[in-house]
């Protein structure tokens, strides 16, 4: 164990977070003509409630919220998450004995919205881009039919408004997993050597992170490869690392449920120039990123500021369609510093730069950083990657 | 590093296993009528690809794969996953720039069931129990008004009962990381002991696992509790253990993108009576789960030989809604083990034995343990629990 670690913001949210999200929700819902908002993902469950647990894990079972016009939201969920939801701010939790495909919720679902929403009887459902209905669609079409006089509106829009600016203490969460994943991409030299496989790589870099004090590496990719990487999604290989080789790593480590999700590069012995002028290319762009990214600019912007850098150093080209997102209780959400993305930032966006290119035919190079948008510069949450790509032994 | 790691099974799988499973599922479809199959979760492109990435973590883009009437699955894709999708079995790839809100890969997957499934024009997709579409539901919708001649139907029972039975292959990657996990469970007591938090516990558990070779501990939940727990879907509080305290742990660890799922107990210095014998019943249950685990047997009567033990052992209930369940590519899968699941099992079936009981008000004891039913008794892939209670410092 890590006796010297870092100590952790306090875990969950007080009381006033919630009502604060709901009230705001409840706003859009007034202006929408809405009754009632019906979430079923994890992030959306858990935005509005606090309920965190692992057990999303299991398809088996679906898990209700919904947002009346007023007042506090209404579980319906399985029974062995009752105990979990009945320690959140929530007052009205409604159970079944799941699983039961026969009628998996449905019906106290019904009863929950026909009570609810007597009024337009118009329910939002989040139906839009990166949202997905989190139950059997059979299911969904079950729920349609038993409220033949709902109507069922798209509510992306609301979801996303927002949740895409984070609080303080939101912030204060992915800041500090942000700060541990600083600390051991920075020590990393101390554990990884040559001759390690990417798989003993991976093991040695989750067990640092774990040390450091994160709650879990959810998400790591990347991987070694003789004078740059191929791919940046792929899991670990057996392949053993060698001099020339370089090791890219991208992690979405979590704590308290919130994200980080940045990489690092290193090359094992040495490098030759291409690399290190690609490492500098976008690390150049990066910064571009940084002096772009102010309230009132739009994604957009951020996309060229960075893209015109890396243009102009001989990129050529990038498969990952965007080079940064949103991030938060995610590992990636809305928006996207992509051409056409007009989303405006505001102070209080916590969102990832993240420009790469392929730098020789199938070789590609990729930086990132976690950032706050604030009043003037936006805040570092990662700490600078260094300006020279880093040669390790 | 733990350099006297366990030799792990060959990674991935030989082509001939994809192959056997997509003429299975084209012998289903033609017995239906089905010209195609859409899926497009992490397990269903997995199964029919071999398609192994984290990259899933990003809600933002969605994935696609059509099983065609004869030949190999066609992978609508974003581009960034072409160079992992292209060194599957698969021939043909289709590709775009994602995201790309505007059109989601959906005038490409129009194309591409235009151009196969020019037969009867039916479309199996996913909708049943356990099963969810992950896209957009508009861009669902969308694709639906693109193809107003084609009909989509419902295809979990297909692919159900595909996945339900694995094959020898399958078992292999499940019994090496119920045995790395057996391991971890078995030297727990050398790195957890009184005094530790549940935070603390979990990351030493983690970091074990890792040592003994799992990829990932996906999933882990439970914690200490005087005199038991009460509840099981937790995520791991401050709270320090102390003497009579029970800890319990229950984990998804995966190898090759293949889970374990299974619990264990212990208590710290003593145990009340009360304690031990909830432990020897649900020990007793678990015996009582194997004796009925036979092929030809129902699922319902897997349950209700295990809960029989329970009843006479005094159980209070079980908001769990079910005893067991399959396992395999997801923490859980189908069938349960609960009334009214007349699933009949047979040989090649991976599933848990998990009797779990509230034996006082409000404390909970939960066994588990993960078996592949064979011909006569089924084989343990996790090694069994102890018959008493352990006691831990």
């Amino acid at each position: 164990m890590n006796d010297q670690r870092v100590p952790e913001p306090t875990r969950g949210f007080p009381e006033q977070e919630f009502a604060t999200r709901t009230d705001a929700a409840q706003q859009a819902m007034r202006a929408q003509g809405l009754d009632a908002i019906l979430v079923m993902t994890e992030p959306e469950v858990r935005y509005f409630s606090g309920f965190l647990t692992p057990f999303w894990q299991s398809p088996t079972r679906p898990w209700f919220l919904v947002i009346p016009a007023t007042g506090k939201p209404v579980a319906v969920i399985p029974a062995i998450g009752a105990a979990v939801m009945e320690r959140t701010w929530l007052d009205d939790v409604h159970t079944w004995s799941s699983p039961n495909p026969e009628d998996e919720g449905i019906s106290i679902l019904t009863d929950v919205l026909r009570g609810i929403a007597a009024g337009s009887k118009s329910i939002g459902v989040p139906m839009g881009p990166e949202t997905q209905i989190r139950m059997p669609l059979l299911d969904f079409e079950r729920l349609k039919s038993a409220l033949p006089n709902h109507s069922f509106i798209d509510a992306t829009p609301i979801i996303r408004e927002l949740r895409m600016t984070k609080s303080e203490t939101e912030i204060g969460k992915i800041g500090h997993v942000c700060s541990l994943m600083s600390t051991v991409f920075e020590t990393l030299p101390n554990f990884v050597h040559t001759g390690m496989s990417e798989t003993d790589i991976f093991r040695e870099f989750k067990k640092a992170a774990l040390d450091q004090g994160v709650d879990d590496v959810a998400y790591l990719v990347g991987g070694v490869g003789q004078g740059g990487l191929e791919d940046i999604i792929s899991p670990p290989s057996s392949q053993q690392a060698q001099a020339g080789d370089i090791l890219m790593l991208d992690t979405g480590a979590t704590f308290d449920g919130y994200f980080c999700d940045f990489d690092r590069n290193y090359a094992f012995g040495h490098a030759d120039d291409a690399v290190k002028r690609a490492y500098e290319i976008v690390f150049k762009a990066t910064n571009a990123g940084l002096d772009a990214a102010r309230p009132g600019a739009r994604c957009e912007d951020i996309f060229h500021a960075m893209q015109s850098v890396m243009d102009a150093g001989g990129a050529l080209g990038n498969d990952v369609g965007r080079i940064g997102h949103g991030l938060g209780m995610q590992l990636t959400e809305w928006p996207s510093h992509r051409p056409g993305d007009t989303t405006e930032l505001n102070s209080g966006m916590v969102i990832t730069l993240e420009p790469g290119m392929e730098f020789v035919p199938g070789k590609v190079m990729v930086h990132e950083e976690n950032i706050v948008i604030r009043d003037g510069s936006p805040e570092l949450l990662s700490r600078r990657a260094p300006a020279e790509l880093p040669i390790i032994g």
